[in-house]
């Protein structure tokens, strides 16, 4: 059986938000106890990984894009072509196994929404299950 | 249900491809509802991501691949190393959810088939779609 | 139907393994004919790719990671940062279609298991197939 559900957030430029519980949450929601999980961010200018959630390293992570991807380049692509290079270089798909109705996440591993746009923004995450 | 095809291109060194439409076109012909859809690059230096398809940002992504990894830099792996270090910084698989028989993509999300090797190469994607 | 198993590792640090054989006989353990291979690394300083196993490319890989995630930079976030950071630049899930009982990969495509860690570690990757 395939699920689907939406998660929406308004985002700060240069946010991170750990969504793990939310992502979580669908899950319960449907009461899928064995299957596959996929998150899906409709947008060009943010992305999702998962790794820690320490605010150390995240200043770690956005020092290094920084160094590939830096805001005050000459672009030719107006205004926010260093938001795009961010997110092509991390991923705006992941997919993540369900067993005994949970997220079958690492210790240390976390959902991480990352904002990288100049502005504010609404963001979609698409969250399809397919299991029971 | 699964249902998978293979779509088949021929690229040019450098080039990238929108293949949106190609894959849209996948999930009609299957009459796929609702469900996920995975795209596979059989391939070890080319790459898919998901992007805006805008001329500009082009140049800017390559431009950023360049500074990464430059073609003229000295590698041990003979002639196309960095061919294979932009794979694989880039994605060569991709989920994205299919609602009322579309892509769920945003506005500005455009599938992207992007060859990095140097010279003309044929190019082989797998499409497979879990739903119905 | 959905079937899961797990393959375990004990990685050195910096060291690469090339997993495919492995994941190819969790598909064969289940006799899964034709569907989707998902595999999903529980760990935030090490990832999975699927590129060419060649010791001379996996050399010029290092040294692409060693400009990006420098080891001896200062960092905030202590001993490891630069692992995690390679972690992010790479993935820690992949999807790979299955057809007639195998894994659907191109000739040149190994699926690789990437230790970043500065010590060794036990290594757990959820082998999730949809399929039958």
């Amino acid at each position: 059986m395939i699920f689907r559900d939406v998660l929406e957030y308004k985002t700060k430029s240069e946010e991170r938000l750990d969504i793990t519980k939310d992502v979580q949450a669908v899950v319960e929601k449907y009461s899928i106890q064995e299957g596959l999980c996929n998150i899906f961010l409709k947008g060009t200018t943010a992305a999702l990984t998962i790794n820690e959630d320490d605010r150390m390293l995240m200043a770690d992570i956005k020092k290094m894009l920084a160094r590939i991807a830096p805001p005050d380049k000459f672009y030719q692509h107006p205004e926010n072509a260093h938001s795009h290079l961010r997110s092509i270089l991390m991923n705006n798909c992941l997919s993540i196994p369900i067993a005994n109705g949970k997220l079958l996440l690492g210790t240390w591993q976390s959902i991480l929404l990352w904002e990288f746009d100049v502005e504010e923004r609404d963001r979609m995450i698409v969250v399809t299950m397919i299991g029971g």
